[in-house]
């Protein structure tokens, strides 16, 4: 934890410092999987509770887990706990590296964000998994961030690197998220519902970390679970209408066609299939981590303010925002007089030119510190809640009003850092890198402003 | 004023688009400049009372009054009903076609934002009213936004033309506004303090209405009446640091190395040079338009929550900041539960690329409608506090969460419109454009976000 000695930084804006790092790890803690499911998945020697629904384990023949993403070994690590030798069979998908030890569910680790072929063997055992349940069977699919690409499995015509490709091709072109996950639902044999489809004539309960902006259960990993609203027709009106149609593979296009041609299925609607049997549950998001952020903030003496747990936009643009209103803060007590804790969450986005080393949250920590510099006193956090931040292995960063001196005196030019996207070697040149490891969650980012 | 019909939209969106009209209107009442000058001097038959000085009116000679701005024509009207036939001698320099019926004070209309020979002439006048006054007089200087560009005095050897270059050369290159006026004022005859010197000994007060971010005395209108803290030496830095030294016209280069070997007199300094004869007020500001607007929002029963009178930053992402505050506030009750109404103000930018027509306060409003579609109900007004955005005849645009909708209605695109900085024609044929007229003001822009 970085924290500088009294002699560089006066007492206040040190135990700020401490203060912002206390808060921040309330809301990460907030937001743990393995406490997140402990939270919605409940028993008693007969009785399953998960979310609102009640299970009769008396009358519950096999319980299949399975599941994709980032925080999914800690879920089922809280599932196992729970369940146990109640689970017949499980398997997950998730990042190389991000397995943990598990007693009944096997762990597939995969390619991520690139999806791989072990990805694809994964979701393919999964489908099988669940194709030949019963009305007594109970599945339980643990999603969370990344699950869509740990999670590949397009229709059989189309092969894994032809799918890539098309990704590709809509990123490039401009594609909202969306429109990407719209095509992309519809040449898969798994996302867009059709895995609650295969999973009939069981039933099914999804709990979900959320890591998108809005919990949208149509987007968290393509929604496997989710009834779709996006048509073939819309696939085509949007490849068309990002001049990308003839670019497709010709797999793709064929697939396109043939569904706009009926003689391929739609993918399920809410109207045109069963969802009876499905349950999809929220257990933890970017809210909740804010939520129990500014509660420690508040036990601290801050007065508190969610501004937004939806933030998106460019990072730099975004950090000046912030800045401006802790200024603001500083200066005239508005939106809220000091003490003041300031807190806002979501994904921004930096676009890199030629790229230095550093992510997100880096950058918004070192645009901050160039827009509150002097003022006393502000302290910032920025970090992402899965405990890495863009291709390095910090979370994120903290900077305060004495930053930009603290830099120039060691020889660093802030602007040019931020300029070249190169926040990561400046705070760790002042030791102000917050480096947490994986934390086994992934709710987005959190940002911490404290203004005194 | 833009208000639909009923049938087009629903009660409670049309009364909050009329409150959003009325909170802005009382915002502009609050900084009008012939009133924020009526609230700072007041005289007696005897005394003469600016801001915390009295003058005896009894033992001032002559009271000459010079200024430069878009909003000097109203507060110069301001001064002569107050002063009237007191006014010794008066030149004011404005924007063409700005100029306003005055009985004691002269108008010089010139160029804006590009500084021409008539700007040139009005700067020069000024400068000789003011050099031959004794202790017995006063100065009264009425400066607003825009006052650099239309009170232009390059020192002798540097010409008009050299001095735009110079100008364009600092823009361009990516130095900041203090950098760029640091230059500017080493190679003013009056910009930088020097005004203010040139008065002694007679007494001066400079009435300000702030167009800037932080209301810095030494930024508006490059401050010809506040102490200097650049040096020759510092323009050098900044001209090698960007690389443009050997670009600058010779004129500037010889003036600027003439300046170093103390060939010609630093910029006064607040110890090399007597300020006691000076005081610098500002009658207004962002702050205040905000804090009149907010109070009647209060009036209107909404919750106020002032966000920041100083943001900066490229407007599309700014607006996505705020449009995501507003959906929070309308779905979690953060930062403050509906109904809400939040403000903010300050300076957007808008990188231009290929130009459309629109401004900055008309791309926020277009960018905010994309981020509030659908999302029941919210209002959002930006707008520019002079009546002018961009090169358009409007001061804003509104737009709430069924702009968009309504715009494919119309057969617009809005993702298009905002992509290619084309917000005008966009607002136009919803008839959603906010048409005020010159306000004789300027403290920026602001921005009233109506949450239910």
């Amino acid at each position: 934890m970085p924290q500088k000695s009294i002699d560089e930084l006066d007492p206040v804006t040190n135990q700020m410092r401490k203060d912002a790092m206390e808060i921040f790890q309330s809301g990460l803690k907030a937001v743990s999987a393995f406490d997140a499911v402990g939270r919605h998945l409940r028993r008693t020697n007969e009785k399953l509770y998960i979310a609102d629904k009640v299970f009769d384990l008396r009358h519950v023949n096999r319980i299949i887990v399975i599941g994709a993403g980032k925080a999914t070994a800690a879920m089922a690590q809280a599932v196992e706990q729970i369940l146990g030798k109640r689970i017949s069979d499980g398997l997950i998908s998730v990042k190389y590296g991000h397995g943990l030890p598990l007693k009944y569910i096997r762990t597939i680790e995969a390619g991520h964000p690139i999806p791989d072929q072990n990805g694809m063997k994964a979701a393919r055992q999964m489908l099988d998994m669940v194709k030949n349940t019963s009305a007594h069977d109970l599945v339980l699919v643990l999603l969370s961030g990344g699950g869509s690409a740990l999670m590949p499995l397009p229709v059989e015509s189309i092969t894994l690197e032809e799918k890539q490709t098309l990704s590709d091709l809509l990123i490039g072109c401009g594609a909202t998220i969306h429109q990407i996950n719209a095509v992309r639902k519809h040449i898969s044999a798994i996302k867009g519902g059709k895995l609650a489809q295969a999973v009939l004539p069981s039933s099914l309960v999804t709990l979900i970390i959320s890591d998108v902006v809005g919990d949208d259960l149509d987007v968290i990993a393509s929604g496997p679970t989710v009834p779709d609203r996006s048509t073939y027709h819309q696939c085509r009106q949007i490849t068309d209408h990002y001049n990308i149609t003839r670019d497709l593979p010709k797999s793709v296009q064929k697939h396109i066609e043939n569904g706009l041609k009926k003689q391929f299925p739609e993918t399920p609607k809410v109207s045109s299939a069963n969802w009876s049997h499905v349950s999809n549950v929220i257990i933890a998001n970017n809210y909740q981590a804010i939520l129990a952020a500014s509660q420690k903030a508040g036990k601290k003496g801050y007065r508190n303010l969610i501004l937004s747990s939806r933030i998106e936009g460019e990072t730099r643009i975004v950090a000046q925002v912030h800045g401006a209103i802790a200024r603001e803060a500083a200066t005239t007590g508005n939106p809220a007089p000091p003490p003041l804790c300031l807190l806002s969450g979501g994904e921004t986005t930096v676009t890199v030119g030629n790229g230095g080393c550093g992510g997100r949250n880096q950058e918004f920590a070192l645009a901050a510190a160039l827009d509150i510099q002097g003022v006393e006193k502000i302290v910032v956090l920025s970090a992402g809640t899965d405990g890495t931040d863009g291709p390095t292995d910090a979370a994120g960063a903290i900077a305060d009003h004495t930053t930009v001196q603290r830099s120039q005196k060691a020889g660093l030019e802030p602007f040019e850092h931020l300029n070249h996207h190169n926040a990561y070697p400046f705070f760790k040149k002042l030791d102000d890198l917050l480096i947490t490891g994986p934390s086994q969650t992934n709710v987005m980012d959190l940002r911490i402003i404290l203004v005194r």
